[in-house]
This record gives structure tokens, sequence and C-alpha cells, in this order.
């Protein structure tokens, strides 16, 4: 069977990734390029995940200047590798401080739960500048 | 339960991600922070994969210039989402083009494929600089 590669469209990547699980987060850190996964949830086209407030993570996405926020981006994957189908969507941000009351409040309200567990209640929202996403298929 | 966090030792990573399977590669290329899975497999230590010459990531690791390598990051996972645990490791080092016959001959010889099919035979090597890893076990 021929894979057939589709491009998908901001919405349909929206849609595939809207009922949250485990995502990567890519961002350019202290020790270079890093990528980990995290549990996230999406509430109004946003990606919300927690990470601890003064690990390297907590302190790397913050640029130190109030109203600027680092870029970073997620990715967000399914693969059946068996049927070797699946798709892909890689999303680009700014990484958003919910360190008002009230973001926060509404960040814990999604249900997220940290992966690592611990001390992880920092919570991050990454609203999306531009969504990419691509679909594998295997037609006869 | 509490969730453990624990570091990975380098001999463990690369005992975790030898029997290949799906990655995510990360590179900064052309369209800003890059993320997607390709299947992988190691051997000698170095991870392979496959991608098309011609393609914007064919491109975008190559530097122009034939003895500097670009700089890439590569992300294995693996979760058990109903037990909340699991590991992931991450790889650093140079994306080498297995240009030359037996390069691309001995990459060929270890099975990988690419999971998007078509016409992705140009094969690339990264030999780990720096290996890191992390698992998550919950305990009574």
């Amino acid at each position: 069977m021929e894979p057939v590669l589709e491009q998908l469209s901001e919405g349909e990547c929206l849609r595939l990734i809207s009922p949250g699980g485990v995502g990567r987060l890519a961002f350019s850190g202290r020790y270079g390029l890093t990528v980990f996964p995290v549990n996230y949830k999406v509430r109004n086209g946003s990606v919300i995940f927690l990470t601890a407030e003064y690990s390297p993570t907590g302190e790397d996405l913050r640029t130190g200047i109030p109203a600027a926020e680092y870029e970073v981006a997620f990715e967000v994957d399914s693969i059946d590798t068996l049927a070797r189908e699946g798709w892909s969507v890689l999303i680009h941000g700014p990484a958003h401080h919910l360190d008002l009351l009230g973001e926060h409040a509404a960040a814990m309200e999604t249900g997220v739960e940290p992966w690592a567990g611990g001390e992880r209640d920092h919570a991050i929202r990454i609203t999306p500048t531009r969504i990419t996403g691509r679909r594998i298929r295997r037609m006869n």
C-alpha cells in the first residue's frame, strides 16, 4: 500500500489535539534544544501544561522581561505503528506564564495534570501563532 | 501513588532507545523550531533515519559546508498513560548525511524505513554528543 502524505488545515490540527493528552514541548534552553513530553489540555484554542516554577524549564521559559514571552514549539502526534499510519501537529507560539490568580485558576479548571507529579503547579499557556500538521494514510 | 522522577545514565538511555521505533527529530529550520516523528534504528550507538533528499528537511539539515554538520536533537519516549509512568530520552548531536555509497548501504542494512514512505531514501545519522533521560515511576 502506497503511503499518502496530506497537509492538514489549522482547523483539523486543532480538532486532532483538542482531546489533550501527551505532547512534546520543544524550546531552545540552557542545554541547547530541549524536547520532552508533558501532559496538556486545550482550552479556547490554547495549549495548557504544568511545570515546576523553579526548575530549569520554568526559568528557561522566562525572558526576564515581563511583557516579552519566550517562543516555543509544541508537537502532538498519534501513530499506528502496525498500520503505519498517523498524524502529527506542530504548534508555534509564545509561552505565557499564568502567573495571575485568575489565569492560574482557569488553567487548573481544565483538569490538566503534570506528568511528572511533584511540585509542578506552575501553569504555562501556548497560544498558537502557527499551526501545521500532516497525516499519512495508506491506500490500496 | 507518589511519582518518582529519576535521571537515567547514558548507558540506560542507549539501552532504552536501541530497539528503534518512532522518535521525534527537532532542529532549528527555515520555519523556526521544527519537530516531527520519524522511524529510526540504532546502529553502533548512533540513530539512523531516512528523509527525502530535496525536501525542506533534507536541505535544512545541510550547512552548505561539507565538513560542517548541523546540530539536531532527537527525542524518544515511552509513556504508559494509564499507569502514568514512562521514560524519555533526549539526544544531541550533528546530523551526518550518509552520502557515500558504503555509508548509505550500511544504513539501509539496518532495515530502517521512512514513516512517510515515498522517495525518502536519504539516510541521516545522529551520533550522540550528549544523551540525557529521565524516568517516572509511581511508588506506593
